[in-house]
């Protein structure tokens, strides 16, 4: 394994912060690697190990197409890809263990491209002036176990705070490191599901016990709009012997917005990558909305549900379902292994259910037609047991879905 | 000093956590003080090394008021306090060099409040469920070097993921406080500096050359809302031999709203401990506000100046320059030590002049009248020389402002 931090730096603004980091971590006897991301500038105190001719090359890129790119923000964008690219290939080439980025607004573009580089458990650290107060996470972190440190003033030169700082984010670092080259290889088979309310029972209290009687641990994801995406990051990186793409609004809120929004691509990876795969609609039929927004017009005559002070659910139209449904379909119809479809005949969610308040028997067969007709992987003459609803799911059912 | 790392954690559901994360540390031949912050239920799997009783106690309350507050959010708010006392009173006794602290949306809440306890350089890091997406910084980071990495998946028991964080963390928190036991104790002596754009110049071009001419070393804060509050956070640490508290916007925020929002307490840190302080009124006579903030109809008629696509300033009126005024002698009038307040006669801010957007010749006066009428420490009758456009400052001015 590489002895080698990548330094993530603007060397045209921040060599002398760059080159300290390098002999902070030079110190520990490991090496530091200079990458630098600056766009405009030549860089100054330091000589940088990867410059930014050669990141832009990677990418098939020149810095003069970065500089001339229209606009600051597109010149970041694309340092940002390039960045991304060659980050991925120095892991890949087991150049580095792990990186150390510093920035601000800018750079905390650049910073968390970098991390998102990187599988989880390789270490990876950003000191940023934007860590904090108002900026989301969202800037820095995406969704691995990215680390981020707030360097309390402008990164403007080595002084009494920032070097205090730098000491501590490259202790850090170092020690992360060293903790990695310990670190046995996973051994154990790893299923992921993606968890909401109504999944919880059936995942927790059958599931999750029959798949340990079988050896597989279970991990859980909060369908939320960031669990997905985590999880899929994850799929991506080979991790899951297996994944149950259960809870999935974040279908929901992409096409048709809501609080769980996710990437574009949520559920494909697994899928792409041919992990065997479960996946079911729960809570795909309805909107999952702030208590304001569940407020506006267009959401009056619905069914609702007020779930707790910040939530309130709302029913999804027949209109709505096909879209959803369509969106399913592409998705399955990109899978590469083994993959079936557990329809809950009897409801989708927790409150799908006569006398409940988002009882929708008229939809969900609309949803079923629809995915039936776009999905090129179910036969339009599909029968499966009916199974029951989402949140009273039994074991048995996960064999008897389709395809 | 202490080789323990206090762990912060609800030992009533994440007790089995605490307990590895106690291992982990005791493999590096540190200590691992388990810190119970559980309200409701006994501790599991961990017997902790402060106990929620203990905590309580601590700051006066039994677990019972803290169980019996009202509401979840009202009991883990005193439980909040309680932590930051107890650390405070750890660390202060040197019984800790460091913590880590785990938790979720509300476990988050408790993690600041631990990390705020600590100064600058003491090593700090949460592990959070809450670090990604739309969550906002501030939920775990204040004004400090608190550091927080992803958990990536619920804190749910050990599993290959959560022992692959778990382990990074341990190995950077660890890292960190053998870093600070190399550190070297400060030994220069700093100024800190609120800063914006129209102070830049004369902060940089003459006053920053000027004191490090005289053995000083300057730190500047940009003064948007955090910048200042980070400013304060180390002048209550005893950070600096002086402070020059020149972009006070976040007086005008505070007051009448804007981006710059800061603590309530913004500038009497320095003034309270007896630093010698200048406080000068840059920007205190506009509204920093959005572009959409800046087209209500309320400041109809008013002048603007647009400083950028985020951003316009908006003229403030003479009722507001007194309530502004009247916040700053409130602080001025709590000052423990030497202070002097700058007044730029001709100018509180670049656009404060004959012919540019925001030139305000009569509400000024109205500013200064009000200032002296309100704070003990200002002479009726005080004279100082005309100061200049703030922009414009003179090193010579420093030294003949008032008080």
């Amino acid at each position: 394994m590489s002895e080698a931090i990548a330094i993530i730096a603007t060397c045209d603004t921040k060599g002398e912060e760059a080159l300290y980091l390098k002999q902070r971590i030079e110190s520990y006897d490991m090496d530091g690697l200079v990458v630098d991301t600056g766009i405009l500038g030549q860089p100054v105190f330091v000589e940088p190990d990867v410059t930014r001719n050669e990141l832009a090359e990677y990418s098939g890129f020149t810095i003069k197409d970065l500089v001339e790119a229209g606009s600051r923000g597109a010149a970041v964008e694309k340092m940002r890809d390039c960045v991304h690219a060659y980050v991925k290939k120095l892991y890949e080439e087991d150049k580095i263990s792990g990186l150390i980025a510093i920035g601000g607004a800018e750079g905390s573009v650049i910073a968390r491209a970098a991390m998102d580089a990187l599988p989880l458990g390789v270490p990876k650290i950003a000191v940023s002036t934007i860590a904090s107060g108002k900026h989301l996470f969202s800037d820095l972190i995406g969704y691995n176990d990215a680390t981020v440190m707030h360097s309390v003033i402008d990164i403007l030169g080595i002084n009494t705070i920032s070097r205090t700082v730098f000491n501590n984010a490259v202790g850090a670092i170092v020690g992360m490191a060293k903790v990695k080259s310990e670190a046995s290889d996973k051994k154990v088979k790893s299923i992921g599901i993606s968890m909401l309310g109504t999944t919880t029972k059936p995942i927790m209290g059958v599931i999750k016990p029959e798949l340990e009687k079988r050896g597989y641990e279970v991990l859980t994801f909060h369908a939320n709009g960031t669990g997905g995406d985590c999880m899929d990051t994850l799929a991506d990186e080979g991790f899951f012997a297996g994944v149950l793409d259960f809870s999935t609004n974040e279908m929901v809120a992409n096409n048709l917005g809501g609080l769980h929004v996710a990437k574009p691509a949520r559920m494909e990876a697994a899928l792409e990558k041919g992990v065997p795969t479960v996946v079911a609609p729960d809570a795909a039929n309805i909107l999952v909305l702030s208590a304001e927004e569940a407020l506006l017009s267009k959401y009056d005559g619905r069914q609702k549900y007020y779930h707790n002070p910040n939530i309130t659910l709302v029913d999804t139209t027949g209109e709505e379902l096909k879209i959803i449904a369509a969106t399913f379909a592409e998705k399955l119809n990109k899978a590469q292994g083994r993959v079936k479809f557990l329809y809950p005949k009897w409801g989708f969610c927790s409150q799908d259910k006569e006398g409940l308040a988002l009882w929708n028997p008229d939809g969900n067969p609309v949803f079923l037609a629809e995915l039936k007709k776009t999905c090129g992987r179910i036969s339009p003459s599909s029968k499966s047991k009916p199974t029951s609803m989402m949140m009273n799911l039994p074991w048995s059912h996960l064999r008897s879905c389709w395809m």
